[in-house]
């Protein structure tokens, strides 16, 4: 495959490293660096506190599985401090990108390599170069020098889009956990808390998040998720006034995430996750449902 | 009937102001006073700004064909200059109540009146005793004294539940129109742009309501509404990255207002809506619909 030769080459003998995040993208994206440079791989699971429940270690067990060599950078705390007190989308994603690059650097320092190998595909330079959004893991094309933090960056996936990397996965024998598996944002939860991101924030989400997976996984979707509104609204807790957090359930259908359309989830359904989330998570005190399709709103909310 | 009595008896020989907004409340108190004491009534309609489309024109052309003497007094520029900055919910509502009264008290001094008589009803008192929150129009039960305002209240409803208002209004005879009215919050669109109500937010939020109100007028609701929030989402219009405003739609079934049902709106419906409002409101990227029951949640959002 072209991608592993260019790797070889570009490597050499050196040493590189991968950041992997489970996702297709970045786990198509190790696996074809580890077929080209074997034991000179290192790959990186950054915790980030803003996965989901029990991913970090789900995560990082597979990888293994495949033989990797895998270092987990527990660094949950670095990334709560650096969203401290933002509330401006493009900030957030600012800030998460630079404490990202940061702390992978130092590792990659660490480890003595030159090279970082990251799972970029077309439509996150599409769609940066476009004005769209800021995806966090594209740096050259929008004139980030990668040296200020300490490596080169290798993109062998970027010139494909989504449905063209599942093929790839599936080539590479890797199961359909991967091959299929729904996209998830870099930035994780970050950008589904809108306003400030605190851990508080983050773990209402989380447990949000949990009850729509669960509760949704016989509709076909290209993601289901949720999202935590900063807005909040007045609810009625035990005869009082309580003024709870808002949680939005999005579902959608896409083939490559550049258009979409909002998945038609039936009322008993919304209803039976909308109880759940009450009983389970009593700060939220309204859940409302996206019937939007993209365009004109994107899958994410920021 | 009791109430008529007790309005003669108060007001005597003088004169007293009814401020009415066209709702069922406050129209059957306005006719049970004119009613009572006849040309010694002004009713007084004011248009804060925070009316639906064409309504303060609908309601005074109502109201006068009823025979009653209507003054109209347009004071949207104070309700915007005192709402300017704020964005707590209570903090709101008291600007807004603050507003009304102070603007009521000019008019009733003006008129040489001493009593003001409103359609507070028993839901009203009963959820600002209980702390659910503060009704705009609840004075006494909190502790405010009208005499700062320079008049005393008469509240001739006060021990009646919405369904007994109703009852009241189609033995007065008034039309259909008032009867079964849809209840309207007093501080009007003003409770439902949340964060800080600007005109333009405002008129925003005005056009969503009317789509809504035409789009779903053949199913049955207690209440049909849109909702502006004040957290944004980013949307793609014409290939690029927008950040566009967020619209909620709601809508309840409910007896009495204490508690309520979102009503369930067939998806190829709330698929239509969205489309019109994406088409004739360009500011708004995203619809949303709130499937949540009061409680947990109140029927609106402030």
């Amino acid at each position: 495959m072209k991608s592993m030769a260019e790797i070889k080459r570009e490597v050499g003998d050196g040493k590189a490293v991968s950041a992997c995040s489970g996702g297709v993208d970045s786990t198509v994206a190790s696996c074809l660096a580890q077929k080209a440079i074997g034991d000179r791989l290192t790959v990186i699971y950054v915790d980030d506190g803003m996965r989901r429940e029990g991913e970090p270690e789900a995560v990082v067990s597979m990888l293994r599985g495949f033989g990797m060599r895998v270092r987990i950078l527990d660094a949950g705390d670095e990334f709560f401090k650096s969203l401290k007190g933002k509330i401006d989308a493009e900030e957030k994603r600012l800030a998460f990108r630079h404490t990202f690059y940061s702390v992978l650097g130092n590792e990659v320092k660490r480890v003595g390599a030159d090279y970082l190998i990251q799972g970029t595909i077309a439509a996150d330079v599409v769609e940066t170069a476009g004005g769209v959004k800021t995806q966090h893991n594209v740096l050259e094309q929008i004139g980030v020098d990668t040296r200020q933090f300490g490596f080169k960056l290798l993109e062998p996936l970027k010139d494909l889009y989504k449905p063209q990397v599942r093929a790839v996965a599936r080539e590479l024998g890797l199961p359909e956990d991967v091959s299929e598996k729904m996209p998830f944002p870099g930035p994780g939860l970050c950008i589904r808390v809108l306003g400030e991101v605190t851990p508080e924030r983050v773990e209402i989400l989380r447990k949000a998040t949990k009850i729509i997976e669960e509760e949704t996984s016989m509709l076909p979707a290209f993601q289901r998720f949720a999202v935590l509104h900063s807005d909040r609204a007045t609810g009625v807790r035990d005869g009082k006034r309580s003024y709870g957090y808002i949680i939005t359930l999005r579902l959608v259908e896409s083939e490559d995430a550049m258009t979409a359309r909002a998945v038609e989830v039936p009322y008993y359904l919304l209803k039976r996750i909308s109880k759940r989330v009450f009983d389970e998570i009593p700060e939220v005190s309204r859940c409302l449902y996206d019937i939007t399709d993209k365009p004109p709103a994107t899958i994410e909310f920021e």
